[in-house]
């Protein structure tokens, strides 16, 4: 199977690098390619999203992505921002379902913002749809005084992502919380009603429920425990996940897997931290927990992706990086990894 | 000075009674007029913002209101909503910003669902503008299997808003975050222009600087104490301002301001809770600290405002209700708050 590996910017390399050791490690036979994407692909092709790097992609097995942006590039135009380019990579590989596991492992609450009994026992699944919404609706523009962006679904998105949260939760304890602002919006009338209705016609021994956005912005902060699987919309899944992310105390540790109908995409959640970059000290944990969804999701190698999980496990106990409070390296951490692999 | 009364529906009732007592001890000169809104203005009028209730607060000086909603309405076309008369009562009276303080008080850390060493001395007012986005824009409709909803803003709506938080800084910390989704939304890239442009033309003293809406979602729970002032527009608003609102713990004690060129709409930002409706157990530091609101920003007089705070601040102290984990009632409450206006 082939991988292609698109490290990006910031310290996307430096954790891209330490995944792809990983990778290596557990499964030789993966043929790897190395492309641009980003900031780093704007300076060397004029495009955050080359042809060749689009190419490459959609004759993958899989993608890993490293990170993306940079101040370098935060005043261009839009088409040359490298977001513009994260944008269109999604969209070329058609990766709808953005699942982003956010789990708080026993022993480890103190890490957490959150009080520890509030931390406790934490594991929530999100499923953010990621290529329709207010993100890629072409009506949109800046005229004169006024902007526009418009927020569109339409039923067969709404059911395709569905089916993904709800298969999740057959795996794990069965319950779905649905996200809108149906009080307000129409367009999430739509969904609300899509969604149940998929529920009651093809998965009915899943739980489903309904929640305002701005009711779970409180309460994932307040008894985050509560929730099994989350399934929304793109732009509050980009809020949303961004905030449950905070609850094991740190980004470096939050992988996140986007899939649809062709190849799927790995990547941390963490940004590209240029103030750290290029110092060695970023945490890979985050990407590498990302080679172990690709080899789950991507590759369907499950013993393989728990290999992978345990030694991260094992290896975050002595081996806290520097968002975690300690000293270790990015290398330091990675050859604790590679020794846990057994 | 005329002050209109909106007791609204579930608890919104006994919270808006304690809040009146308050009202009418601090300031025996107001003149006070009850209305009906939200749920029970269907049953009575047929409409969850009546006639009546329009003309009358559109000759108010100030508005004081409860809650409104219910599982007896949930099931109603739209334009029988409570909230869409929530809605249309914001709009008839022009109330453009919304203003929440979020304060963790010295001493009660332990209520919060943050370590106590990040809820302390958190101070933030959330500047939420109210009138405008995806909220109000008339293209929105359900056609076939699509939906569409329209975010839009104009140079001048967030213009008045921003006034409002750089007006409100200079009296605080000097600082404004403005919030957007400026690397994806052509309206964040409208609305950060314009907060920079009077930001640089009329409050050259307060700092202003500019976070993306995912990265202030995990920031306001990792460090809130890093904020002063945020300024975002209706919808990210609508969502940050309840995540911040559960960081000191209980709902049940914060209020909120709307201002606009005509008389202010002051409100606890709390539900209708109809889970406890009718049982005298309530919380009402939050509508009692909205008639300090009122007292300040309606009617101008600030050292009263200051009065009615520093009651509840005390009547907290030893009062705890259900929702902070004491047995105060809401009459024993209220009784404090009224014993310790001296
Ligand atoms: C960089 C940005 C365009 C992106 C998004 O909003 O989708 C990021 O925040 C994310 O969540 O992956
Ligand atoms: C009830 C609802 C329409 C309202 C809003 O979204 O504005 C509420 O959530 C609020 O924040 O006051």
């Amino acid at each position: 199977p082939k991988v292609v590996v698109l490290a990006g910017d910031g310290i996307g390399p430096e954790v891209t690098a330490a995944a792809v050791e990983v990778l290596r490690e557990v499964a030789p036979d993966v043929t790897l390619e190395e492309h641009l994407i980003g900031g780093v692909a704007v300076d060397a092709h004029g495009s955050p999203f080359p042809d060749v790097t689009r190419d490459a992609v959609l004759g993958a097995d899989a993608v890993l992505l490293g990170t993306v942006g940079g101040p370098k590039w935060d005043g261009n135009p839009r088409p040359l921002r490298p977001e513009t380019g994260l944008l269109a990579l999604r969209k070329a590989m058609g990766c709808f379902a953005n699942l982003r596991p956010v789990r708080v492992l026993p022993g480890l609450e103190k890490l957490s913002p959150l009080k520890e009994e509030v931390a406790r026992g934490v594991d929530i699944l999100i499923v953010r749809e990621l290529l329709g919404g207010i993100y890629f609706d072409g009506d949109r523009r800046i005229e004169g005084d006024t902007a526009y962006n418009t927020m569109r679904y339409t039923r067969s998105e709404v059911e395709r992502v569905s089916r993904v949260a709800f298969w999740a939760a057959e795996q794990r304890r069965g319950r779905v919380t649905s996200v809108d602002k149906a009080n307000v919006l129409e367009v999430s009338e739509l969904w609300r009603g899509t969604v149940q209705d998929l529920r009651d016609r093809e998965y009915r021994s899943v739980k489903l429920n309904h929640e305002y956005v701005d009711s779970v912005a409180m309460l994932i902060v307040k008894d985050p425990a509560r929730y099994d699987v989350i399934v929304t919309e793109n732009l509050f899944g980009d809020i949303l996940s961004d905030l449950a992310a905070v609850i094991p105390g740190s980004l470096g540790v939050m992988p996140s897997a986007s899939l649809g109908d062709g190849p799927g995409l790995f990547e941390p959640i963490h940004g590209s931290a240029p103030d750290i970059a290029g110092q060695g000290v970023a945490n890979p944990a985050a990407a590498i927990l990302s080679v172990a969804m690709l080899l789950r999701h991507g590759l369907k190698r499950p013993d393989t992706a728990n290999r992978v999980e345990s030694a991260v496990a094992q290896a975050m106990r002595g081996n806290a990086t520097r968002d975690l409070g300690g000293t270790a390296t990015t290398t330091q951490f990675t050859r604790a990894v590679l020794e846990g692999l057994g």
